[in-house]
């Protein structure tokens, strides 16, 4: 396998780090510069104690958008809003673009602002990019130059509602996500709400009524959706347990194996998924069943948020953009306990 | 105050033990006998070391239902099923008796064997009980001998969604509850499922479409109910996240108010409650509001699953019963952090 | 019991937290005014979700040292250096002051700058406060107008080792304190160290060789005391693990024993003690051996660092220096699990 | 690279799941058989969730040791005492054997009789094994038929310390290591010692005085040590913080860096280090320093006990002994946060 050079942008963040640690076993990949402004000049070792002996001689550096190197993909996983200001040079660069942030995810300018609360910055380049769920548009990201990888709370809401809603088992707007995360979600800045102290042994609700990946959702499953976001005290994983009114007789758990029959990163099973299970992996463990007695369907999705959920399927993507083999340098057996 | 000597039934366990520790601190009450067959004839102190100090002499003992002592009111927290053998000789005694066991909570024999898949062995006393929730229902539980004290999911659930209920604000049949527990709601005994690695770091669902508390929610409620309760990576604390089809214009924060305005543990709040501001106490924390764009209704309510989601609710009850003062012993003060 | 009125200075952190706590239960507190700078205007329910119930009314204010209210006792946990300055205004004051600050504990100027790297500021009222741990000194703390409270590792260190040294037990100069602590200790203030992904699943050792409150347990030992503190996955709770060379026969338990006979707070026992039991309290749990292979001694305590190291012994100072029961508003059941 | 078939005895425990888990990514190993009595005919997916996608057709399996099945390695992680009974056949077989239980680390029968209270069943063969630690006997290993890999606290004490006891930094007999061990290390039955309420939120000692990976260490270190292991709320990873009186001018610090400068699994680092830094690798991180004040030498050394102190290792001596370049199929970048 040939290797690519990469730059990783937003390197000294979770996903930045978790990019890091997946290249560093990558049979095809290897790091060229690994980016990030406020950490810029540190030692990888200092910035992520984790990576010290995976890589003892990189630094983090700063990064110039006018003056890219050359590498052959771009990997951002940057502050909401900064690639609006660093796509139209990376996409005139030509090179291979995985983007993790939110500014070219949804198919609208509009949607954007309904969900963002800001017009954005530049619409023009909407276009350019492909969503980034290899099991919805695999052959779209595959020809793609740029790639918006899904949020991590749509990534497991859709990949456990789509099948349902295309195989007509779903009553339209009915959806309800419940979402459940680790505390990484909410990234690495330190605030009140993700002190250890705020977080051990408490659980509560958050960003209720106009979570920013409710229009993901609503977008790739052509319908509103109600979606209530918590925040458990556990680092990495989000389980999603999702119910609608029930439509038509079909079997939601067979809809679900049939759609992912060949995915070599979806699991479906008859047992509710638990997110310790995928942790440190690209797995999805679903498992969905009907409520005869309230006439509801249930379907429950389980990812790791900094995996499937972000740096993996970035990975996943890139793979298939360089014409590698899409699970390389990807596991699917989760570090349990 | 006159002290009321108390009798522990089941006084080994997690319910058990926090018994003890609330009426160590109550001026109306003190503990006559703490019985408990497995660990009889063990000191307190060895059996819940955090009350080496507060029982220092104290022993568990066995008891005989056919012989009960002079005490004046008898709490059991047993495994379900235990107090349909006991509740003859106790209900024959005269003594006040507040139970947490489910088995005389529900209205019928027939939801009783379509919720714990048996028959009821004792249905002719089920009227004798007064189904335990102060807060609907204080003047019975006043003039009652015997209560049943609600499930710990059926407590926040039944509290957080009757006022919406009640005051028509709901569409019938579409409440949904996402309940999500810590891991003292499952007991002390030792199972694979509540060892300390597979908890940790993980979070899931459990029981689906058939949990035993369902049953308790519809009778309360008056209508069916999806109930998805899920496991959660700490020791106390309940929230239940529910959803309904919005029915009318009312405002159900305002309804939620109205409905507990002379409540001393209810607080009601627009921000979304977290179950560690509640740990350690008989509080109960609640929030709702509208989805406009969904047409759904979202109540959230904390509770401390040993507090007033088991023991909590026995001392409110029994200081009832007792002519007490109704918080006596009880706290609303959270232990933060 | 007569109510006394108590100003609260540093109620917004996590230890003015505890204190409003503890007096919501004390049959002899009342607060007066809860005071914080950085918070002052918010209302307690606000800062403290926890206290919504127990404080529906209290707002936190600013304080003015130069005109301290009609208040009969000061409570002051403020960070490291603040009471040098408000010192000499409290002091003239006249009203009791209870310091959890580091400012007033060690017995000299020399030693302050030592272990605190800088000079004190208020040398000439050094010897205007009484070093607080009541099972050591509880005579001066009843005669004491200013206490300054220990610190939480040296409570525990202290309460362990003390009987120790002073039976001859221990040989001069060979005690190392291992030291435990959940994040609490590590305040309020968001940063690297406490976010919930630095410390969740983690473990590891800080202030090496130089930990500040290696200065009091050397006061109070009357040696050199090797001290290694870590950081734990929990909120609450110090565990120290402490060695040292044998000297003489004497059996370290029975000297603990004898030297805590008649204390209510401290429960002596041959089983190692975990911090969970005393999480809540003001409780002091503690155990000892000799270990014939090596020719060390082992013991061990525990306490709960915002009870006991802190707002627990803040309390019961308070209680000894306004003449009200040495307990009244504490407690020795640990909320488990 | 060839691929070598290996069988797994305990493959349904946490080091046969760890072991399973890295076979499945290792260039030069594959599953063969996956045994464990009491979970046998169960699929590997049912007894490790986490395992479903990496093992979809594997079944755990009864394993006779008089009929050993064509492999080319045999990894046992079995309950202490076990592999006294097996090793005869096994050796006689002449299959490389890789053992991670205690019965045949120690060099003599007496000492195992004195640190595991039993005499041993099988003396003849104490010689036949090669103690398991690369760093220390990496040449043996390599010629060796069979290997008993060291203890997860061994092996991290003993590397932390051996440089400086080689180095003549230590005053002979003065060691003592302070242990702190995530859950895992306590194996996957359920006991009351493992239920998540006992052990969150909570820390405390065990095992103190005669905690039997003292053997080991003493064994390693050539002199008595005294070992004070701890149970931390975090399913893996274990600190040693170790003093000793310091003896020579020595750096410690540079005596770890010199003795494992060439070491690919080795971090040596002025920071004192963290257990998530190398949780799910083969890593090893350690720091050193002196206490001019005390005279006493900290070091710190940090392993995931699954990793480096049970799996992983036993792969890294699986590799030397098949002639397999040495770090197949281990990492050293931590799943962190």
């Amino acid at each position: 396998m040939n290797t690519n050079r990469v730059m990783i942008l937003g390197a000294s963040g979770y996903v930045g780090g978790e990019l890091l640690r997946l290249v560093a076993h990558h049979p095809g990949l290897e790091v060229a510069f690994a980016c990030g402004r406020g950490e810029a000049g540190k030692a990888v070792a200092e910035v992520h104690p984790h990576l010290a002996l995976a890589y003892p001689d990189l630094t983090i550096t700063e990064y110039d958008p006018l003056n890219l190197p050359e590498v052959d993909l771009v990997f951002a996983a940057l502050p909401h809003g900064t690639t609006q200001a660093l796509a139209p040079y990376l996409l005139a660069s030509g090179k291979p673009f995985v983007d993790l942030g939110a500014d070219f995810r949804l198919d609208s300018a509009e949607d954007y602002a309904t969900w963002y609360g800001e017009p954005h910055a530049a619409p023009q380049h909407l276009d350019d990019f492909i969503y980034g769920i290899p099991e919805l548009n695999r052959d779209a990201i595959k020809g793609a130059k740029a790639v918006a990888t899904a949020g991590c709370y749509a990534t497991a809401a859709i990949l456990t509602m789509k099948p349902l809603v295309d195989s007509g088992l779903v009553e339209a707007g009915s959806i309800i996500v419940n979402g459940m995360s680790g505390v990484s979600g909410a990234g690495k800045v330190p605030s009140p709400k993700t002190h250890f102290d705020s977080v051990h042994g408490s659980l509560g609700a958050y960003g209720l009524l106009n979570h920013r990946h409710t229009g993901e959702m609503q977008m790739a499953l052509g319908q509103d959706v109600l979606f209530n976001p918590h925040l458990v005290p556990m680092d990495r994983g989000i389980l999603v347990t999702c119910t609608a009114k029930s439509a038509g007789e079909g079997d939601p758990l067979a809809a679900l194996a049939e759609a992912y029959a060949d995915e070599p990163f979806i699991h479906i099973s008859e047992t509710a998924p638990a997110t310790k299970a995928v942790a440190g992996t690209n797995a999805v463990h679903l498992s969905a069943r009907r409520c005869a007695r309230t006439g509801n369907l249930l379907a429950l999705g389980a990812i790791d948020n900094l995996g499937k959920g972000a740096a993996g399927q970035m990975i996943q993507c890139a793979n298939l953009m360089l014409g590698l083999e899409e699970g390389a340098g990807l596991t699917t057996a989760g570090v349990w306990p």
